[in-house]
């Protein structure tokens, strides 16, 4: 399993993704699922993955080769906008699962999905989770989060505290508070984590960063908030019904 | 959907479930998804059910039904222990299921799950996870709440701060905060819910509470802990990175 996150802010984006892959509980590894795809000054395209890895490795490993292909439709280089770009992606995914999916049926599922973000010199700043089916929808200032793989257990502080207006440092600390709790809550997520940190208009480079189970800020984050809550939950008023006394 | 949970404690047990049931977002409607089988003094019983309603129906009234037959194999007043109940209560699944699961399969899924909770005289007592296959697993002082239904938005805050030795004002406080991040992340699951609150040893009667959206308590506890999750988060130390700056 996977948990990706992206999170769309005024200020920029801040894409994340676990490193885990497993095929089984005997077969776990670590691998990269941040790609970027960037010409610095003039556009900046970060990719987060899950689903079957042999889908989204070939999906990565098809969009690098055709940067150098100045004819094919499927050229990130070429885009002109990221829209355009979120369809190349979704393009090449339909590619994919069309050569494997009917091969792959009998043994799992062939199918990913991906966080897509970025900007092209002139445009917005974007954020799009591409569907298995190749299509795809857009983050916005009302919808200012995306996930993609195991979604669930990482929601809920993102509900209460995830707005379009936060700063980057701030949406870096939600993403790692979301990414402690599906890491408590489900054994296929792991540290370390890929971020990739994206400010507005700043078109690259962007370096992505891996946050290792033992980096500083990590340990700070995860270990206060889990003694604030528990802290603030004692400090919650009781009850004064009578099946409890 | 539905979200079921019933915390395990030394001093007792707190069982949960909302109310909202739907086929559809058009179809939506409110059930009562808690039963109660109890001889005051001698056997208290508690059921919560997800899942397929026509299922989950069948099996509680069949149950009741055969309260008053003596003879029968799945008469719950004559289950000497609460491990022999559960088996009962798997039973009558497996009954179910195989009258009704062929016919339903082309238009749905027919299946159904339970948490199952009590004490007998003279016995423990006991919670339980009975699966749609009839067979089950138990709380214990390590594994203190079981979930059914749409179990994981409601799980980090359990991870966090449920323990077996905590008070049943306690557990309901917990509980409380578990379904209200469960409403926030997912429309089908909604108040009013029903919680059935058993204190050891007392062997009952228990009552059922209802909670409406509007009940004092609940409302203190979400908006309380709405506020101080954002101040707390809020609190936490920013990074120093410096594509954050």
């Amino acid at each position: 399993m996977t948990y990706g996150l992206g999170l769309y802010l005024h200020d920029g984006i801040v894409l994340t993704a676990d490193t885990r892959t497993n095929a089984g509980v005997d077969h776990v590894a670590t691998v990269e699922k941040i790609s970027l795809f960037q010409t610095a000054g003039e556009r900046v395209m970060m990719l987060a993955s899950a689903g079957n890895l042999a889908t989204t490795q070939a999906v990565v490993t098809l969009l690098n080769q055709r940067l150098a292909q100045p004819d094919s439709p499927y050229n990130l280089n070429t885009a002109r906008t990221m829209f355009d770009a979120a369809t190349m992606v979704g393009g090449v995914l339909r590619e994919v699962m069309d050569t494997n999916a009917k091969y792959v049926a009998g043994y799992g599922d062939a199918s990913a999905s991906f966080l897509f973000a970025g900007q092209i010199a002139g445009g917005r700043h974007r954020l799009f989770q591409i569907y298995s089916a190749g299509n795809f929808i857009e983050a916005s200032a009302d919808t200012p989060f995306l996930q993609i793989g195991e979604t669930k257990y990482g929601k809920p502080i993102l509900d209460r505290a995830m707005t379009y207006g936060i700063s980057l440092s701030e949406a870096v600390k939600l993403t790692l508070i979301s990414f402690d709790a599906t890491v408590r809550s489900n054994l296929s997520v792991a540290p370390p984590f890929d971020m990739a940190v994206y400010r507005r208009d700043s078109i690259g480079p962007v370096k992505a960063r891996r946050i290792p189970e033992n980096d500083d800020y990590f340990h700070t984050i995860r270990s206060r908030y889990s003694s604030s809550i528990q802290e603030m939950v004692r400090n919650l008023p009781l009850n004064d019904w009578d099946e409890c006394q």
